[in-house]
């Protein structure tokens, strides 16, 4: 199998962590399945991705002291494997895993994604627990100075050690059997760990020999520039941010980190921007509360993420979605980048503003892209010279997010608003 | 309780960690201490001290792969508390814990020391065991993330957590019960997890309440220069080298460590060289073996550990002491230096060479250590002005390894054997 | 002008250093050029570069205490140019400086190139010279903290001042007057100091303004990957790695350096390996020496610098060249890959071997390397299925150093020599 | 000559540089020594001292631009050696460099003091100016690459260099035939360049000779505590901290400063705090203005500075000095400290408030000092159990700022003002 196949394009879903923390529930899940079914999948999106903790008894019971409730009980298998808390999940009860929850997503045409943790439970190393297909034992793998250290819950595995692939590979088989369509692998694409490498190795051969294409998602970031070619060869996609909220300190660095990375977008292999905080979030948190972006800042941030061919991954409830958001996530021309567009390339940026190119591949236009990076509107000189030596000759523009027609015959600059965004088609 | 009156000149002892690693039993230690009794006590040894991992069942038994087994068996109490294993330690059973042995040293007018590791059991964290006068249980003040990067026994503490301060106030007043005078605390001195530092705070505090003058050691090192106050206000001693072994990159450095620290030397604070492999040693590490110092170097270590007046704990099994090595341990004018001199300063070094003085505060005399650090013997220069400026003006001398006394009048340099030593003290 | 036209394939030449040091003279460069031009030129090979300090007095006449003479006497003109020092280089009297030395390598059909170092002279500055085309004085835009830590000669300027810019403008008019083709800046790559990032952009404006176009190549390395934006920005030619000589531990991690780098080979966009240390070496170091690496690491890296598209300035007396160092110069079906491969890709690597694989961008076939990175022969298994995933199909293949056909049906690994490499073209 | 005799107790004078910056002439340093012979040489300030580039044509003159012009004039004999400008020190003419200033200020029974930069003149190594007593010229010793990265003036020295050590001595030699008293050199005390622990040899090794006791003063700090030995045995005293101004963010972190430094004062080697920026500053800087410390903020660093027995020159212009600061620096029982107190330890800390003590060397008295580090006032609670284990055991006080008596007995806490400090003498 080559798993750049698996996920061509950059692959676009709804990921509960933003809105749900920890706690989300299957309704839940099934419900935003069902809103991306019915007014989202024809625009591309189609991943159902469950975050954080879902094997995990009372979760989000503790937020005030703690995100992740160290020491506590979680749902497992006699082979060290965790499984769905049925508090949760019901369907999962009498060992069905998310087998229940994976087809009812696929039942929609959708495709259906977990999040894992890099490792073995510790409570698997302390009880020494077995791992299927070998004699080990969990506590032969576990490597005790092997952490996570913002979650509880694993043991990082001595790579080395008998027993150790065949845990990831009999992990990919369960997986494969419910019909999980994306791993998540979180704790592993910074490489915190030593040993952090040579899991996303495992993770991949396990992957390969599972029998089902399962696309392989690396977090959190900033992944590591020099570790590049390692990314691109195992997995299908990497965070290169910490977690990515709504707020401009946020989203600024990203034209900095999207810089770094713009030369490592291909087919099968995407730096990943985060979720997109988008609509209502933060629910599981504490308390909801409304994406503190301003309306133009959203627009930078869907600009950016499509020229730069990010995979996108909402997250907010999608039944409370607004017109607004609504809007955004349903712009064909603007999302027709993420499939048709490629090759890139910031032209311009200073402290003040950003101008980045791309072609389509398929209708010979290109693309240019804006970016006000100050808090007032100002004109932004286009730098003709630079995008012609990108290869955009065309005189006649679309901005894809008004729909407005521009006339580019002797355009020096063009209006842009603070911390907004201008995205360009042009013929 | 004033801590620094537990221990007014530097401790001296045995500890069993370099013989026997963490495999030592109740008979060894036995041995030892009656040794000691009636060979060395009247030199001014007194500790006899039980290194790491008495708690743990078949500790040794997979040497070749663990150190210290992970995930493995340990003697608990029902308040979180570890306990000697009675496996090695019989007397133990009963839950009189190192009571009798305890008891059996101080017959032989001895101390008795034992060593921990910072922070609480890991199982404990995962049982959920209680924490004595508190409601607080294990995994409430245990942190999943504050861990030892190289022992696999506990989790570190929450400083903030309720419970946490009287976890340790448990410790203490169970070492106290049994009659420990010392205790060597781990994976603390070296602060490589941030709430190392509290954890002194904690463990001095703890001791304040026990009732019992339980002199303080910290390790490993190199403690922090930069925190030179807190240990000297915290603690009674502390480690300025990592692990220290019998070769001459370990004994080089330890020049350049004294300097650093020469200044931080004070009744009840010892910036601490750590313990004198000699004799045989290893055995609990696969193999005994003879200490590898040449005897030049042996001279240069003790020579060094004693006009800096570090602490000296003996790293052998002192029944099997030979000859040689006893007479170094027994040499009383070279001993008096730990208990009646002071204010020893480095006046000379540079990579050939290394000069030290220190006033004797009874008799009126001085010390001069002169160190060859080349391989080839060498008369070093004795620079007198430096000596002068010092405050010794004295011309009769006697070197105290050979017992030759020596006319320094007009005595420009003094010939020195490769990687040797010669202590002089002044009339 | 669109930098990236200066050098549409990676530039091909020779440079003074490797031999000469900074000692190197007109006759020198001369009998070098007319060397390439009878034997070199067809094969692609274009560039004479005069490499450092071709304006110091008694350049290498006080080489056993310094490479580069502090303080001593410069060429420079009435702006704080330097020049061509007529000791060496006679055709520059009369303030005609490198013109006529640029006339004779034309007049051959090469190209002239010429190293600089950042900044202005530092005798220029203590003399407070002019700056051609403003009131400023050297002392106003040189920074007297900003250095260059292996060389006396300048001090960097400081960007915002008035009359910086014009300086570098001043340069770049001088040198296009004189014909240069090619500007070897030093001092600069690595960004050691500030406002290297900021000189990088004025010599780029400095071409743009002087009307000929020059190719700017950037050293020492290695480039800063974080910066590659800024490199492909403003450049042509980065260096990747510090000075690189003929010794195995120099060579093996330069599959690292390529494996950072792969995706940033592009139209007028080189990272750079470095000079090729083949044949007589050393000259004006103090003893002239023999390439260091076997043949079989000279294939090794010759296959690397051209599956990866490396620019190669070779660093030897053309004139004493041996015929089998001549041979690996002359392979045009190597060299073939400079001018039409592209998208290179490591597509295995390990400690003991590597596999890259590029296309042919003319004849549809592609390009198969196999590394031995051991020192004992091995047989190197062919990733087929990677080598597949890439877009390499073919099934006949030809080793382009041996000529030897190959039918790659069922081959399943190919016999490689110690630290040596197979560089195949399949059809 | 033993260098810890030229100090015994921490010097205490005058400095230039907080009112003049670089722009002192020879009027306002002799009004300043005449202010302090009638007003402030009672209470032991002795020491005159002009600050940086006393050599510099035109210093302060293009003060918006740069605090020193580089590449600029400066006053300096055929040996390489800078004298004082003629502009600012017209009796400095005909060679008499600071001679008759030295005498002026010598005939006031003050001590005179200058300072250095580490190195020799930029000037002099382009020029290749003479050294006396070799036939080494400056461009011999001078290592380009070697240089403050502040100031511009000089070339740090190659110690291996012949005619290195010769500069030095020729310097000191100079210094001590004018009559100089005291040595503040600059750019040495941090290491920022490797040379600077040699040059600080160098310096030792030249006072030595010149046979005269002129102490050596090292700026900038912070000083490494790990080189503490290296201080203490060449210099008699070393910046601990960046320069130090009138702001709590600069006097806040000098707690923990001085805790560090707390074991290595002793007589002839001082931990330095800085200047006292007090009374009228800056005016050299370009607008004079008023010590921005609040009054209790003053106390707080003057109460400290004297506890732990800084050195202490004031930086202010003298002859304006108000009431307030004059009673400050005039209170005899305070700085009696500095004389006659030793021992000092800080007893507790944290980020509320710090706790000093010191015995009297004479009286048999304690001190005992209380910082409240917050900004509202509060009472602190005396920690008596630390204050006797330090071993003062006094019941009687005497608050030493205000006069006021103290009945110790019972008295468990004292209010002290935000950013506040009590001194209190305990018999």
């Amino acid at each position: 199998m080559n798993k750049n196949k698996f996920a061509i394009t950059p692959p676009m879903g709804w990921n509960s962590y933003d809105y749900y923390d920890t706690a989300v529930n299957e309704e839940q899940v099934k419900a935003n399945a069902r809103y991306m079914a019915e007014n989202l999948k024809e625009f591309g999106w189609e991943y159902i991705v469950v975050d954080i903790e879902w094997y995990a008894y009372d979760a989000g019971s503790q937020r005030k002291q703690y995100q992740y409730i160290p020491f506590w009980k979680v749902e497992m298998d006699e082979y060290s494997r965790l499984l769905p808390c049925v508090q949760r999940f019901p369907s999962a009860k009498d060992g069905k895993g998310f087998g229940p929850l994976a087809d009812y997503v696929h039942s929609l045409g959708l495709k259906f994604g977990i999040h894992i943790m890099r490792g073995i439970p510790r409570e698997a190393a302390h009880a020494h627990t077995k791992i299927l297909g070998t004699n080990a034992t969990a506590n032969d793998i576990a490597d005790p100075a092997n952490i996570c250290d913002w979650n509880p819950d694993m043991y990082g595995i001595r790579p080395d050690a008998e027993g150790a692939q065949e845990y990831y590979d009999s992990l990919m088989s369960l997986y494969a059997e419910w019909g999980v369509d994306f791993i998540k692998c979180d704790d592993i694409c910074r490489m915190d760990m030593p040993t952090a490498k040579k899991e996303i190795e495992m993770l991949y051969q396990a992957i390969q020999k599972c029998g089902r294409e399962i696309v392989l998602s690396l977090s959190p970031g900033p992944a590591k520039i020099e570790e590049a070619w390692h990314y691109e060869t195992y997995a299908n996609m990497w965070r290169i941010t910490d977690d990515f909220w709504d707020s401009w300190k946020h989203l600024l660095p990203m034209f900095w980190r999207c810089e770094l990375w713009q030369n490592h977008v291909s087919e099968g292999c995407f730096p990943d921007c985060d979720m997109l905080p988008l609509g209502k979030l933060g629910m599981g948190f504490g308390e909801e509360w409304e994406c503190k972006f301003t309306k133009e800042e959203q627009v930078t941030m869907l600009t950016l993420w499509s020229i730069f061919r990010s995979p996108m991954m909402i997250g907010t409830e999608l039944t409370k979605l607004d017109d607004w958001t609504k809007s955004l996530l349903t712009n064909a021309e603007v999302l027709r980048l993420l499939k048709y567009s490629n090759g890139a390339r910031q032209i311009e940026r200073d402290d003040k503003h950003a101008v980045w190119c791309s072609m389509d591949t398929e209708d010979n236009t290109g693309y240019l892209a804006l970016f006000n990076l100050e808090e007032d509107k100002t004109t932004i000189c286009v730098p003709w010279n630079r995008v012609e030596d990108y290869g955009i000759y065309g005189k006649k523009g679309k901005e894809l997010w008004s729909g407005e027609e521009i006339d580019l015959t002797g355009k020096e600059s063009i209006l842009v608003p603070g911390h907004g965004a201008k995205l360009i088609k042009i013929y």
